[in-house]
């Protein structure tokens, strides 16, 4: 069934983001996702030519991180840079400091706003960063509160699939590995139920998508298929999104080294696939996919990495009303 | 007995503190205290309006905490990123670092001196910021030195209460909680021997204010009183400057769990209190003040971090020699 | 014997190191260090005359510490902060983070080049900044690969010569303490084989300088001598050049006990020095050198450190093509 979708995009010209919280992909319908990755793209258009910019000149972040996360805390501070703003880093290490002594999440992110324009906060909890807007007047935005979002990553994540192929409608795409905890997976596949795609869900059994988020899926009335290897949807996929099966779910040690080997992305599996399609994953990486395949054109993932600073150039930019 | 102060205090038009290290509240006379809350004044004015400015564009402060301390160091970053400075923290993390290993204090600042225009201290030993500024060319700003002194911090305190009432002299002004071993009050009292106050001292009978800093108090002619309850003071009193109790102090648990709720400022407390006063605390708090204060418009704490930044950004102007 | 070096030497008037890593002194001869020591000079007298300036703006620097290293790291962020650019610390608990929970070193590097200009690295081990060169298409800079190499504390150790005494040829260099373990005594002994000079050694048994830079030393025509004892070449000596020797190194404590002192570096030591002559020291220093020598105008072990910001700023404005 080909859904109606594309009529219901409405183009957006106004920053729909001003003084915002960036908490959740719920966030993100179709005309606020083109309009978001409309500025990424020019955001990297002005990267490329003059490496950065003054847009956010005398705008302060405060990068609050309770979980060490360099992928996460770096992208966020090399974006607010690029674009002439300051950053307050305040990551690994909080652990040792007052703002873990005791003092609750409120009073900290209400000590920091006095200082700042923008807090990004990264911390173990669910809800936490839901709490913080609460109680703060500054925009915070979510870059990952435990089990719950990290919404940049999906942004970041759907941006790179526009980008490299052109288009999400019509696209078919296989969500590869930890399904079950994969706190990525969720939030792309519900930004992807806005659109026109077939989706195919490969996992070990222990690590299935999660029923609530499969019936979510199927009442969208996409296209979906469930199977336990990779070689069952190789050949069909235009976009192989890799996650880490992480050894720790299994309590037994066997089960897990039996079925690895049905994850592993290798120049063997990559013969199969369309010339035209990309591989993705989060990253960091632990052997999911095999290192001779990062000179395939196909292989995305660093280029992904490249985009999240673009998306995040383009949030922080949009909620500090500078778009 | 009203003292006669106002008449000794000459206005200073020109920056006291060019190359000046900022090592104790003993270096603040009024005459200096007025200069320096004009100044921050105007950094609030121009933070307010611009978000930041290039005063100290190509200017390096390095912030060397031997000790965590996100709450300050932060506030001494945005100070000097909204300066239009550049800074380079070495926090949380110098105890593993060569700082640390048997390498002197004298040797560290020495080197970073090299490096830079002004440097920032935290570190846990009293006295440890006169040694370094002995050793040091460039202007040090004790940030904390153990039992020692904070001055910022006094004088960011001093500076709100000047800012939320619009005049220092003929206040009564109470402190409550760990008076003690607590570094805040002792230093705001001692500058606020400069002004025509009356005091009271409010704690338990464990954490009294200590003997010699209460002579000087009384020497200086002074109102005092001292009392174990808040209910004593609170509709007596313009400021309500509230610490922590700290439980390690007491060696009878049960001793501190009876005596506790006699210094938690509530909404019940607050309805005794006038209409035009204000209650402090260094934060972080751990129960002295309930969450449902928060929103009384006397809660002045969160303001006070801001402050903070303003008085460090004139500081940080001042001794850099750009006012 | 007198080398003919002199000759070989011609002027290099273009930048050699656009886009370059820098990894190694085996990529710097008399040529290239000539015109880099030119351009530190300038960097020198524009931060005297400016503090800074914006060369290096919308640049941005990461700086990957895989261990703590203050001083170097401090000295990199502030050379990149005085030419305007952007600097993204990941320093001081990196063993937390992803980047080092299995993630290899080329994920990492790849990962953070799409972000950075420029990646500063520091690892525990021998040959890494060879490794993530490989896989980076961004400038590495090599700031301590374990037991390897530290190319800028080399140049800025001959740097500081050239600057303090007008010239390298025919002077009369010792190094003194760990010339076993000693990364910056090799390096440096290597550069200063380009050059006229004559070299004593100086150290405990235990940690004599290896064989093989002995023999490449001697191959290479200069004159060469050995000692037990500081007090066999201070009058000598246009360069002592003190390292420390480590306790750790020795299983006999008695035997350290016994030796250390004959390579103190105090006052009487330097009463004997010649007066045009420099004591230096990559410091942290532990003892080698009293403090009551501090004040010799003759210790230039502190200007040795200022020197490494200019270096520094040489080699990141070199590397991206700004000069």
């Amino acid at each position: 069934m080909l859904r109606q979708i594309t009529d219901q995009v409405k183009r957006i010209d106004v920053n729909p983001f001003p003084g915002a919280d960036i908490l959740s992909v719920s966030q993100f319908d179709r005309p606020r996702l083109e309009w978001l990755f409309a500025r990424a793209l020019e955001m990297q258009d002005m990267v490329k030519r003059d490496g950065g910019s003054d847009l956010l000149r005398h705008k302060l972040m405060v990068a609050l991180f309770y979980e060490p996360s360099t992928r996460t805390s770096s992208s966020f501070i090399a974006a607010m840079e690029r674009l002439g703003g300051s950053t307050v880093p305040i990551t690994q290490g909080v652990q040792y400091s007052s703002v873990s002594k005791g003092e609750s999440l409120p009073d900290t992110v209400r000590t920091l706003e006095q200082y700042s324009d923008v807090i990004v906060l990264r911390h173990p909890e669910i809800g936490s960063a839901r709490i913080a807007a609460d109680y703060c007047r500054k925009p915070i935005i979510n870059a990952g509160d435990g089990a719950g979002e990290h919404p940049t990553q999906a942004l970041l994540d759907l941006f790179t699939i526009q980008k490299e192929l052109g288009r999400i409608d019509k696209l078919r795409i296989a969500m590869v590995g930890d399904l079950k905890y994969g706190r990525t997976v969720h939030s792309l596949t519900r930004l992807l139920l806005q659109y026109d795609v077939e989706l195919a869900f490969v996992s070990p059994e222990l690590v299935r998508l999660p029923l609530d988020l499969m019936n979510e899926v199927r009442k969208s009335g996409i296209s979906v298929e469930e199977t336990y290897h990779v070689a069952d949807v190789i050949s069909w996929a235009d976009v192989l999104y890799v996650t880490r099966v992480q050894k720790e779910r299994f309590s037994d040690l066997s089960q897990y080294e039996e079925i690895k080997n049905f994850y592993e992305i290798t120049p063997e599996i990559m013969a199969q696939a369309q010339e035209q399609m990309i591989v993705m994953h989060p990253l960091p990486r632990v052997g999911e996919i095999a290192y001779s395949v990062d000179n395939d054109p196909r292989a995305a993932y660093f280029r992904q990495m490249e985009n999240g600073m673009y998306i995040r150039m383009a949030i922080l930019a949009a909620v500090l009303g500078k778009l």
